[in-house]
């Protein structure tokens, strides 16, 4: 059955059926508009979306797999605020001869990712298009923090990273040379696993600055240097680069360090804290803000590839 | 200069230099998210998408225009729960040869369509894409009173509808014959004119249910019939058709009436209300909620062409 023979208001009523509620969720989907709870007066708000062959490739990821993608770029985004993720809404084109068992794949992994931090789908919107195309919208609360922006970074502070570097790119390459394993790379890349709870974490410890890293590390360092108007130092000792990495690096040419340092889509948080901070165990610190501009790898610019422009 | 050559950094940061801010804006774009006010603690959130080609032609509609009209579909969702629209967040996907300029003059039309409602473009996500796609959000605010949901419509309440029925629709019909006049008819598919604060206006004067006009009058009015467990019972004679309608209605060889019962894209906002409710002069009665399902005009199903469905 394709989504074109169900038609619009049969797929959507199929999907809403799929979609859990949550605490947060004070009217959910059917209606013109969903009502969300915003306990402290204030909503966190972000967009994202994927598009078929640029963002993700249906012949390398599930449908689940992609909902569960989908769901994390955007959830990953109301973390690096400091906030916890409350709800999602979901805007799909789709081509007329998809599957309707690929959009209701696609709704449990949007569900799944969800609950992993208590947010649910609350609303949506379905067209035809020849590309098939997901806008997330999350919403999330701060709970009385202030929100933590890329702009409070200042010299003397840590620089401090939660969550996987690298691994979502590596499983990019490994797809895209035609491989299948490591297997745990390319699951990195079908599904990122981004630190969700560092993130307002990080707001209680007084995190200056945050960002999470999907344009990849030293291209987000780059957006919190230019909005706090310093100069971000990082230091390559400080990563652990794990030996499936290094291993399928080498077998393959490239360099570990390129994922590392400019891989995006694992949606980890790097974040800037006062230098006194005591930090709880998921942060490893890489480097030190400092006066100046741009970021620099062991003292100077990166020479290895840049970051991930939609456009180029 | 194409949006390719730009690249997404410089494509963002030229957008966000057009975007205005408003009272709901605790912090506006730039960062991972927005964050909004919600002073009541809760926040109405909705998201409609626009597919190039689907609902909107660039030969027929300036970017303006579109702005104007993918704003205004989100507003209107807002206003149908009686709510006040605060924020919209925007998912832009474009082929990389687009101008550039083509994306400010939609985010002005955005932007425009924002202001009159007091809103703002907090956020919004940017990708290349083989189909220009346009995926927004709204966030609005109920201000202390209860959504006024689609479920809520009793035997014997009022039906009434405030503002333009079938004005797009007619456009549609005129520009898709190859005509460009009546010209108030073919800017009313440009840029619809929803009545944005009867919605808030509704909830103050008790109305049962409510909703925003875009598959068609008899469409949206079955979506409350079902969801409320009525019937809706609709007089013809009841709807005031502009002579500037029935003209073009005549001279194109169509019924005018399948455009005000069948036409979406107008976003009017149809509601129930208890009999005695005294009713603002923007409201027109046009019929009455009974015990049983469906909808009927003039006693009888109608017999005129359908509502729209995406995948039809």
């Amino acid at each position: 059955m394709t989504v074109g023979e169900t038609g619009e208001f049969g797929l959507i009523s199929s999907i809403i059926a799929r979609l859990g509620t949550g605490p947060a969720s004070l009217l959910g989907p059917g209606d013109d508009a969903a009502v969300v709870a915003a306990p402290d007066g204030r909503v966190v708000a972000s967009t994202d979306v994927l598009v078929d062959g640029r963002h993700f490739r249906r012949d390398w990821s599930t449908a689940v797999d992609i909902g569960h993608r989908a769901a994390a770029a955007n959830l990953a985004d109301i973390a690096a605020m400091g906030a916890v993720p409350t709800a999602l809404l979901v805007a799909l084109c789709v081509p007329p001869d998809l599957e309707v068992k690929w959009t209701h794949q696609l709704a449990d992994g949007l569900a799944d990712e969800c609950a992993l931090v208590g947010a649910t789908v609350v609303g949506g919107d379905i067209s035809a298009s020849p590309t098939l195309t997901i806008a997330v919208t999350a919403l999330g609360s701060l709970h009385d923090a202030a929100p933590v922006t890329r702009s409070g970074a200042r010299p003397g502070d840590l620089i401090a990273v939660a969550g996987r570097l690298g691994w979502a790119a590596a499983g990019y390459t490994i797809l895209s040379r035609g491989f299948r394993s490591p297997r745990a790379l390319v699951e990195a890349h079908r599904r990122p696993a981004p630190p969700y709870a560092a993130g307002p974490a990080a707001a209680r410890l007084g995190a200056t600055s945050m960002i999470d890293v999907s344009d990849g590390l030293l291209a987000d360092l780059g957006h919190l240097a230019d909005a706090s108007k310093v100069s971000m130092e990082v230091r390559r000792e400080a990563f652990t680069v794990p030996s499936s990495m290094t291993d399928a690096a080498s077998a393959l040419g490239v360099d570990a360090y390129d994922w590392v340092l400019t891989g995006g889509d694992d949606h980890a948080l790097v974040a800037t804290f006062p230098a006194t901070t005591q930090l709880a165990k998921e942060w490893t610190v890489i480097g030190r803000v400092r006066d100046g501009e741009g970021v620099t790898v062991d003292g100077k610019p990166y020479e290895g590839a840049a970051g991930w422009d939609h456009f180029r």
